[in-house]
């Protein structure tokens, strides 16, 4: 017991990233890397609590740092929205809608490329989900018109629309839900975990009445944070306060990354913003990545041209070495790491997902010149 | 429009901490304090989803970085539990256990002493509260024998502790409630936010059925981080799997905290581990500092000799300084963070908390000192 307690404990002394400092490809992770400020910020705020030193009974309220500001001010203006707050990241921001605005038996309608975390906040509140299915292959739209006759059917309490999503990268037609939605008044939840931060979005102009962003996923900040937006007329509900602390919101569980995240999410913001004005350099990035490694033989899934950095390859050309090779699936994982490359999922090789957005032009170059060498060596 | 914007986003860059560096003696933030190790992980875990470079689908099974050793083995060992998981808080743990037991309607027994998060998270279940009353002014102690009259006149679905509360660092008798809880058959939780990674504290000596522990409160850990032990019976309720995807938690949303507080918690668990073992010497240094408080006129509040660095002061010499100083309240604040100490709360001297967790003798002497030159000063 007390040997294998130590060995333990041994294993977590002086933790380290494999991948740190490697060309980073990982969906998941090129929209939250840090900025220096980030990174500054996290060292002078790491502490626990630390950013409580000026509270006054809520989070969102701090002025010191000036957290107030940046909810109140700050982040409605980026989202396009009327009300804003701070959440643990974009799950429990759907969570949080979901269990204020329906009760359970209520159904949700939802797009068939919905992120799990979609389903499962809706089963922990009890909800039916329907979806609207996507295209199929290869291109797996979604054709946002087919929600009306669900809707009309079925009359679900709510409606989420993923944008993009994070399988294939793909931006339905956001604004024309908006329009259903407000045709049949049923409140409207764009989950933007791959959108806010990375490229232009506003609530408003799509005629939602929630946009969840998360900041870890696209914010450049660290994990766990998000942020979700709202029109004014849903703060009574989904920020309605506690009968016993009137300073306190229910939902929030009084206060949410009470953190070095929310901190690292300000610093980083006044980049962040300035960053997707830049969008449309990288969706030509993209398009142009894909369109090179289509030349190797893989097939780009979802829309083509595309309009996200994040891409899905079928790669019928690697899954054929796979087959024939010890590292099984693992060699491309075990190639790419060797050549300074990080991205597609340790073990995927037949269909797997990159994102663009962290590297540059001249990076992304050196990982096309890399799929080629591997596929030279392994022919 | 922009001009504001400006300027907010000028108080965005560079983020300090005035009280970086001071003597800490603020409540919140004693054992949240991150060791060498934790600030290293900082650095090296800080960027977005950097804990899920070798997920297999589930953040505490992870087993690079060594989440899975540390969830299935360390933490249970640690806590006296069976099964535990990682949540983002103890208010999120309190949640997740009266969400999978109890139903809107039902009732829930506390003590008076409680968080005022439990009263939150029982509201947004939509639970029922009673509460066991405290003896009041000026020891404030919950009698744990009175659980019974409630229990057998309302039969609630489950009772909780505050271990020790927040308020007045007192620690009732856990033990005993967990006979009553035995003999009357009803899940009880420990919220020991104050206890876990301060003081030696384990869920099954005590009898309960749950134990809640807080990473920015008392692990040496960034901030959201929080610990959830449990009896291996209450693992098919509180961390049951979603419907559609088998791997993953419908109450902890698939994943909690997907980010760096997380790998502080772990890289500073070994010295935590540690610390909890000289617990005698805290609460002497706790009952010397308190004592020497009482010599300058304040009255210290909760259970005295005390047996927690939660330390409760009545300072009506203070107090009569803040009503005729310019500064009010907040005269306090000032002159202590002048001579480099921070704790009590900025505008507070009538009534105020301090903890002794972080400081040692020599500069528990200084503050000492430090009170009876402001009361010179003023007198």
């Amino acid at each position: 017991m007390e040997q294998k307690s130590s060995k333990l404990l041994e294993k977590l002394r002086g933790l380290r990233r494999e991948h740190k400092g490697l060309i980073n490809l990982m969906p998941l992770q090129t929209g939250g890397m840090l900025t220096d400020a980030a990174r500054e910020a996290l060292a002078e705020f790491g502490d626990g609590y630390s950013v409580c030193d000026f509270c006054e009974g809520s989070l969102c309220n701090v002025t010191n740092p000036p957290i107030r500001d940046f909810v109140q001010e700050l982040l409605p203006q980026f989202l396009g929205c009327e009300v804003a707050t701070i959440t643990h990241g974009a799950r429990e921001a759907k969570f949080m809608v979901m269990h204020s605005l329906a009760k359970p038996g209520d159904s949700i309608l939802v797009d068939g490329n919905r992120h799990y975390t979609t389903v499962v906040a809706a089963e922990r509140v009890g909800l039916n989900i329907m979806e609207v299915p996507n295209s199929g292959h290869p291109e797996f739209q979604i054709d946002v018109d087919e929600y009306t006759a669900v809707i009309k059917q079925h009359a679900p309490k709510l409606i989420l629309l993923t944008y993009p999503d994070g399988n294939y990268g793909n931006l339905p037609d956001a604004r024309r839900l908006g329009e259903i939605a407000h045709e049949y008044s049923i409140p409207y939840i764009i989950n933007g975990a791959y959108a806010v931060g990375r490229m232009p979005v506003s609530m408003d102009e799509l005629g939602a009445d929630f946009i969840i962003g998360s900041g870890h996923k696209s914010m450049a900040s660290a994990g766990p944070a998000g942020v979700l937006g709202m029109k004014k007329k849903w703060e009574e509900s989904v920020l309605r306060k506690s009968g016993k602390y009137s300073k306190k919101e229910i939902e929030l569980l009084g206060c949410t990354i009470r953190g070095v995240p929310l901190i690292t999410l300000m610093a980083s913001f006044p980049y962040v913003r300035e960053r997707v004005q830049h969008w449309d350099e990288q969706v030509s990035k993209a398009q142009w990545f894909s369109a090179e490694l289509e030349k190797l033989g893989f097939v780009q899934l979802g829309e083509n041209p595309h309009r996200h950095d994040l891409l899905h390859f079928d790669a019928p050309v690697l899954y054929e070495i796979s087959k024939r090779v010890r590292e099984k699936g693992y060699f491309l994982y075990k190639e790419l790491k060797e050549r300074g490359i990080w991205g597609p999922q340790p073990g995927l090789a037949r269909s797997f997902k990159l994102s663009t957005f962290a590297a540059d032009r001249q990076q992304l170059g050196f990982v096309i010149d890399s799929f080629k060498a591997i596929l030279n060596k392994y022919s």
